[in-house]
């Protein structure tokens, strides 16, 4: 089954990033056949200035290889290294109702919290959807907020379809299952933009740093904690199986141990959780000519099924 | 200086064509250097089917051709052979507010007279930007309906500009004289959606029929005929010089000739008007080879230009 998955070009990657959308993206690599692309030309949309917008992209590619995504199983590459995806996002422009556009929660939602209101951030259900059907995408893993996207996808196709004869593949939504919220050190949930995240790829004394400063109760040492409700406890926790959260357990109610202690043993687990990403990214660094050839790859991968479908779908339409 | 003019491919041409739009984008190519093309992206809009879409795109570019278009001295190709303008397109989203695009006339008045509201006919103002960005457009040829959707051009290219750096030339929009109106054979403007039209490239014999069409008074032979307001005299000046003018109003007066004769008189003066065009025309008919190459070459040389640019355009936001 062929699965696609954007990847946003936005900066340090953290632990919610982690749980949320690494991991389970690179075990689809396991069962699938999967398609990641690096969406620049999506994070256009809300970049700054050109050096960010490159670096981004660049550790976005390093990153995701170091944590696992393996390009002898998944097609990896660059958004804009493709850009026959634009010729058929204008096609099936023709395609789009405004109503449909102009229906859609995520869009309202941005202009909502106050960011400007552009043709880019409009369409952009119609860029996904060409990045989806040009591939011939089954799959679609999406969080639930995006499922209405996907659906957008399927309206369009089947509109093409109708006109112009069954030639795009009709999507599906994955919804992944839901993950657990993933506190940050305030206790809220664990975002760039609140300051709160724990970044993944952090100096040992930098990460030491930071769990010491997740926010706790002020129970003395020597006396029970509790571990319900604990942000320590909660973060610590994503990676344990039931026997070893059953111990944590435990040690938090003996009284033997405070924060501190457990602060160093979650500081633990995510160094040695890491470990191997850190090797790999290591590595990467040490041989950006390495990754650059790996995205170069996938994208002549990617593009030789896309100019596939693209001349059908312009034979079709008469372009 | 550089002037860019876009064609509509939308089947056969006539009279009203000629005159209001032809002509003089043929006179522009002597004293400019002049970019045009075929705007098949813009056409896909409107059209129906594949078969369509493809022979009105390949009759324009013969129609053109045959009317004047040197490719010597004119870059001329097909929209769609030259797909990076729609990276600029999209680039260009992010510095659209939709509040531009809300308010273009041409949209509010299509959706008014029932076209189906689509995100293509939306954002179209978007994709006329880059064209004419692109290629460092200076100057753009438009009819009166079209100068808001220059003036967009230039905000969305001060956007970019203000924000990226001086990367995008400002065009102006060049208002092509009022060419007067070209009644058509009911007496109303010639236009294909009125059926009125006098097509360009008739055989001489459906010509004078479509001639002999032409709504005139009832005046009976043998009497002075009236020729202000006479839709067969209003035709026939568009061809004449103010001396011939002069002859043909003391002709009406004179009361000696009738319709039948202003008309078979007319079927002249067009038949004559376009005799070097239909000869080019027979021969680029026969000879689509060397259309195809033209529009090949007028392909290669644009892109050329437009590559430059994007890579400039591209370095510049970090893509």
């Amino acid at each position: 089954m062929r699965v696609l998955t954007g990847i946003q070009a936005s900066g340090k990657l953290h632990l919610g990033n982690y749980f949320g959308a690494m991991k389970p993206m690179v075990e689809l690599q396991e069962h699938h056949e999967l398609f990641t692309f690096i969406a620049n030309y999506h994070s256009l949309t809300s970049s700054k200035d050109a050096d960010t917008l490159r670096q981004y992209t660049i550790d976005a590619a390093v990153d995701y290889l170091s944590i696992g995504i393996d390009p002898n199983k998944t097609t990896f590459w660059i958004q804009s290294h493709m850009p026959e995806v634009l010729e058929l996002y204008w096609i099936l422009s023709k395609f789009t109702p405004m109503g449909l556009l102009e229906r859609a929660h995520s869009y309202k939602d941005k202009v909502a919290k106050g960011i400007p209101a552009s043709h880019a951030l409009f369409s952009y259900p119609v860029l996904m959807a060409a990045d989806i059907l040009i591939l011939d995408t089954e799959k679609v893993p999406v969080g639930k907020d995006q499922i209405q996207h996907v659906e957008m996808t399927r309206d369009i196709a089947i509109k093409f379809n109708n006109e112009y004869g069954e030639i795009l593949t009709l999507p599906d939504h994955l919804v992944q299952e839901d993950v657990a919220t993933i506190p940050g050190i305030d206790g809220q949930k664990m975002s760039k933009s609140y300051n709160n995240a724990i970044d993944l790829f952090m100096d040992e004394k930098s990460l030491q740093k930071r769990c010491n400063k997740i926010v706790s109760s002020s129970t003395p040492l020597g006396e029970p904690l509790e571990y319900e409700g604990d942000n320590v406890y909660a973060l610590a926790s994503l990676f344990l199986n039931d026997e070893e959260k059953l111990e944590l357990q435990a040690r938090y109610k003996s009284g033997k141990e405070g924060y501190g202690h457990f602060k160093k043993y979650l500081k633990e687990l995510i160094w040695e959780e890491l470990g191997e990403a850190r090797e790999k990214r290591e590595y990467y660094l040490n041989h950006m000519d390495e990754v650059e050839d790996i995205l170069a790859q996938g994208a002549k991968k990617a593009s030789a099924i896309a100019s596939a479908k693209m001349e059908k779908v312009k034979a079709a339409i008469g372009l």
